[in-house]
Parts: C-alpha cells; sequence; structure tokens
C-alpha cells in the first residue's frame, strides 16, 4: 500500500514531513496522531488519520508468515541488574504474539545510538521500547519521523519523551517502605536517596517525607544522604549516616543496589542487620533474595512494566491508542529479614 | 536466488534433504558441511558445496540496507543472573556489525520452542546463538534443516550439539579455586558441588580434586556435598558441611548463586566470613561485587564468549569456518574479601 507520490521516500515511503504539509498541521501534530495520543482535536485526527491511510503510512501488523515481526527493546546500558527482568517481561509477551524482540543498548553515546538507529530502519521493526531517557532530541526526532511506534518504561521517571509511558508508583514505594520502618518503633531513619534530577527520587523522597509527617515526626536533613543508585554510593552513604553524633537505627536506600553496599558498610563496622541497623531497600532485584540478611525491599513490577509495553506496542500498530499516556503500575513492600524494632539503646 | 524445482519447499526453497539426495550423501553430512565442520571428506566437501551454490542455500551477509540482519539469542530461561552477561557480549559485537540481536527463552516447554522456531522462520535469521542445552532432538534437527548457522554458548559443558560450541576453562578454575585457598593454608577445602549430569559440574571437581591431590591431600568424600548452582542449595550445602563433626575452615562453592547461600547460611549461624569461614564462588557475577562479604570466586568470561559466539556466526554465514569446533576460554581467579587464612583452632 505504499506510494510513489512527491513527497515520499526513495523507498516508496511517504515522509511524516508530507503528511504534516497536506494536513495543514505540524509535524508533532501528526506524531501525536500516529502514537495514539489523546491531545489532539477530532477534526485534526480524523484529516490526519485520512492522510495516513491513504498513503499507507501506519505500519500494520503483517499476515502471519509475511514478514518478520520484530519489535526493538532499548537500553541505555545492559549492566544495570534490572535489564534482564524487563527483557523477561518483554519477551514472554511478544514471543506469544509472534514478534521478535531485539535487544540493543546505546550507551548514551551518540555513535552507539546512530548504529541502533540505522540497523532499526533496515529491519523495518514494527515498534520501540525505550528503557532509557538517553535517547537525545534528535534521534528522537528521527524516529518520530520513521513513524514507528514508541512506548516509554521508565522506571526512573525521567521527562516524559512524546510517546505512551510505563513506570511504577515510586511515591507509595516510598511511603510503603518508611511506614514500615515506623511501624517496627524507628523514630530516627535515615534515607540514601537518588539522584534528584530524576523524578523517580523525587517522588521516593517524597514518600518518605510523607510517612515521616503522618507520624508526626520532622524531616531531620541531616538524616537525609545523596546516593546515585549504585553500591558505591550505598555504602558510603551509610558510612554519612553512621558517622552521625546520632546515627538512625534504620537506613530507607532509594535503590536495592545502594542497600548492598550500606550492608557491606554495616558488615566491616561489625554492625549487624537487622539486631543493629534496620534496612529497606527498592526494586526488588532477585539477587536481594539471597543478600546477607535476605533484604526487606519494596518491589518494582519491572518484568510487568516490559509485558504492558508490548500489549500497548501492539495498540498501537493496530491503530487503537492507547489506555493512557502515562500508566504506573504498583510498587508492594516485601518483608525479608533486614528490618526489625529498634533494640534499647 | 531461490528455485522453484522440484524439491524445493514451498516458499521456493530448497531442502536439506534434497541437497543430501542429490549429492548421494546423509542430511548430517550436508549439515557438517552448512556448519563448515572440518570432519568431511574434501571430496563430499565439494559436491556439497556446488549443490548449495546452485540452489543458492546458504545464507550469506546480505548487501548493507537491502534487508534486516537478525541473528537469534536463545535460552533456556531469562532469569539466570548471566544471561544479561552474554547478551551484553552478544549485543555489542552484532550491533557494530549491523546485526540485530533477537532475545528468546524456550523455557524447557516444548510449547514454546515451537513458538521461537516458528518464529525464527518468518524472521529468517541469519544465526542462532543457542545458550542451553534444553533444545530437544526434534528441534535441534529443524533447526538443521533450516540450514541456519548456528553456535552453542555453553557455560555448563552440556552434550555438544553438532554445532561449535564456546565453553569456559572449568577444569582450570576448579584448580585455581581450591589452589587459592590451600595457599592461604587451608587443609580441610569443602565443596558444594553443582550437578553431576553437567559436564561443567564434573570439570570443576575434578580440578577441585587435583589441587587437593596436588597438596598431597586424600579426597574426603564427606566433604563433596550436592547443589544445583542456585542459592537455595549453597545454604543446605553449607549447612551440611558445618553438621559434619569436624567442619571445613574454607568452602569451595561451585557457583556465586550457591556461594551466596553459603554466607546466609553461615550468617545465620552467626558465623563470619571470612573470619570463621573462608568462601570461594564461581562465576563473578555483577552481584557479588557487593555481597557481603565482596566474595572470591573464579571469573568466567560471558560477555566474552558472547562476542566470540557473534564472531563465529559471521565466520559461518561467510562460509569460513570457525576457528575450532570447540573453544574453550580461560576463567580467573578473583580476590576479594571472603577468603584469609584459616583462624587457629
Amino acid at each position: 500500500m505504499r506510494t510513489g507520490e512527491a513527497g515520499a521516500e526513495p523507498g516508496g515511503r511517504v515522509t511524516i514531513t508530507e503528511i504534516a504539509r497536506q494536513a495543514g498541521v505540524s509535524v508533532p501534530t501528526v506524531s501525536r496522531v500516529v502514537n495514539g495520543r489523546s491531545d489532539v482535536s477530532p477534526r485534526t485526527r480524523a484529516r490526519v488519520e485520512e492522510l495516513l491511510q491513504r498513503y499507507g503510512y501506519r505500519r500494520r501488523p503483517a499476515a502471519p508468515g509475511t514478514r518478520a515481526a520484530l519489535l526493538d527493546l532499548v537500553f541505555h546500558d545492559l549492566d544495570s541488574p534490572w535489564a534482564v527482568e524487563i527483557i523477561r517481561g518483554v519477551e514472554e509477551v511478544a514471543q506469544a504474539e509472534g514478534v521478535g524482540t531485539v535487544v540493543s543498548a546505546i550507551h548514551g553515546r551518540s555513535g552507539a545510538a546512530r548504529d541502533w538507529m540505522r540497523n532499526l530502519r533496515a529491519r523495518a521493526s514494527d515498534g520501540v521500547i525505550l528503557v532509557t531517557s538517553a535517547l537525545d532530541t534528535v534521534l528522537h526526532d528521527e524516529l518520530r519521523a520513521l513513524g514507528v511506534p514508541l512506548v516509554v518504561v521508565d522506571p526512573t521517571g525521567s521527562p516524559a519523551l512524546e510517546a505512551p509511558t510505563i513506570g511504577a508508583a515510586n511515591w507509595s514505594g516510598g511511603l510503603a517502605a518508611t511506614e514500615h520502618l515506623l511501624s517496627l518503633g524507628h523514630r530516627r531513619i535515615g534515607l540514601i536517596a537518588g539522584p534528584p534530577r530524576l523524578l523517580c527520587s523525587r517522588a521516593r523522597f517524597d514518600g518518605y517525607r510523607a510517612a515521616l509527617e503522618g507520624a508526626g515526626l520532622p524531616l531531620d536533613e541531616s538524616l537525609v544522604v545523596p546516593g546515585d543508585f549504585h553500591p558505591e554510593s550505598g555504602f558510603a552513604g551509610c558510612e554519612k549516616l553512621l558517622d552521625l553524633p546520632e546515627p538512625p537505627t534504620a537506613i530507607f536506600a532509594a535503590s536495592d543496589q545502594m542497600a548492598l553496599g550500606a550492608i557491606e558498610a554495616l558488615r566491616r563496622r561489625g554492625l549487624r542487620v537487622p539486631e543493629d541497623m534496620s534496612l529497606v531497600g527498592f526494586d526488588d532485584l532477585p539477587e536481594v533474595r539471597w543478600s546477607a540478611p535476605p533484604l526487606t525491599t519494596i518491589r518494582q513490577p519491572l518484568s510487568e512494566m516490559g509485558k504492558l509495553a508490548v500489549r500497548t506496542i501492539l495498540k498501537l500498530t493496530r491503530n487503537e491508542p492507547p489506555d493512557s499516556p502515562r500508566v504506573e503500575l504498583g510498587t508492594e513492600l516485601v518483608v525479608r529479614s533486614s528490618t526489625a524494632p529498634p533494640t534499647a539503646p
């Protein structure tokens, strides 16, 4: 159904710019229609849809066997331990639908990102699931121009791209972690926070503060130390808290990896978890079931987020709108062995 | 270059069976030629190559831009923490070569494996990297019949499929782990072994025994307890060793995950690592850099194994033979904080 009219690319494919020109609207508006977003007037949507239809612009799922069905799953890096959780969810739904999952990492390097973009064009993927905020604006525009459906899986709450986004309930998670420690009787609760530039860090911090306020406790700024989600920063943050004149009796680390770093800092000082310090993490990575001790944490539904991303991509390829431009899946407290009531001083 | 002659499949593709018939050889022989193996007589190889060429049978890398270049990376499950290590290595080399990496899991369920096989046919992948021994014989034959180059990445030393295989030096790793403990002065060294049906378990056990023999120590069967590579079995195995009338002063766990289980068993009994028990793992998963304490272990070069697998696939697609039907990459002792000289009793 591709045309060879003026405005079409060499491959016989009409460009999104040409659609925008003929519809008398901007490129971003066409993109909003392509991506099934709701913030377009019905009249404009109808006009753009009509042109998209006429030029056979929208990718539709091919009849079985006629061509390869693929989606691209793109990470910033593949060294994050939660990458495999997301891959597992995406792969499970995609494979059952006959769709192959092409996994890539773009490393925040423009070279790797351009390699990926070139490869994406060549393989004519049906959709892109982006698990990163690292796509620069130029590439984002190229993606939009390609007209490939895009869904963002966004565990970190990065600034939204113009695409349906699937995140996790970070504020509720921070609240639940802190309320758990309060319910055990802790009153001095430290926080090893995430990078403040990420929305998820701010949401977890606000959940922590809301729980304290709910218990009538003022926020003590000295109990909040910065981290970057990696274990090294959890180690350093925990040391800082232990060096306070009056250290906390419990710590909420805003990522499991920082909690692991904190456990090691405590171990080196001969302090036991949970006897000398309670500890709650955030993520529920598979490995913290076997940390020493097994970690109480907030479960992020990473593989469910991946599954929902595939279902959303498949909707977009069928011209159906996503359930919502932004969905947050619930987080959940998982109590293991790293939390206990404070020991009487 | 596909033909519509008798013996071709509906899609116009000649079958490997037809090639074998015309060449007057068996299907496995044709497969050996397709897979670049050396155990075929030059005359037979020439005859088969000629037929493959005539029917355009062999997949060759397409000119850039003409079609999607893909390879399939297939796991038994995506819950193994080393999966992401292999994905990272494969993706890095593949993407630089313009090849997309389609990641799948077949879960040892024939349903999922058949889904995957059907999807593989549809997307016309250039090659398959299998990281599992779970492919049943029927599927293996189907793969062969498809004529897709196959490389097996084999960290566990499973029985070889008829394909180039990339493994790790398991025996040397077991030797190095045990020699490290001996050099610290340990004489009673326990082993939490892997499943005996896997060659890698036997190789690691033999390395352990060889190190003991090299030090003039007899093998004490009571110090060898069974495991299945998962943390639970490391926990149980460690408890068994601690319940011996004369427990060991050090333990070699044949996987990092079992070592994590052992650390937790020790913690629950109030025993410290390495003061009360030294511990060596095997794998060097990213997470054991932050176990409590950081784990001394044997590094398996998982991402390098993935990289070599891609290079081997690319050779096969260019009709070049692999470097060797079986390559083992070296393992390496990484000393961290879980090992120390035994404390005087």
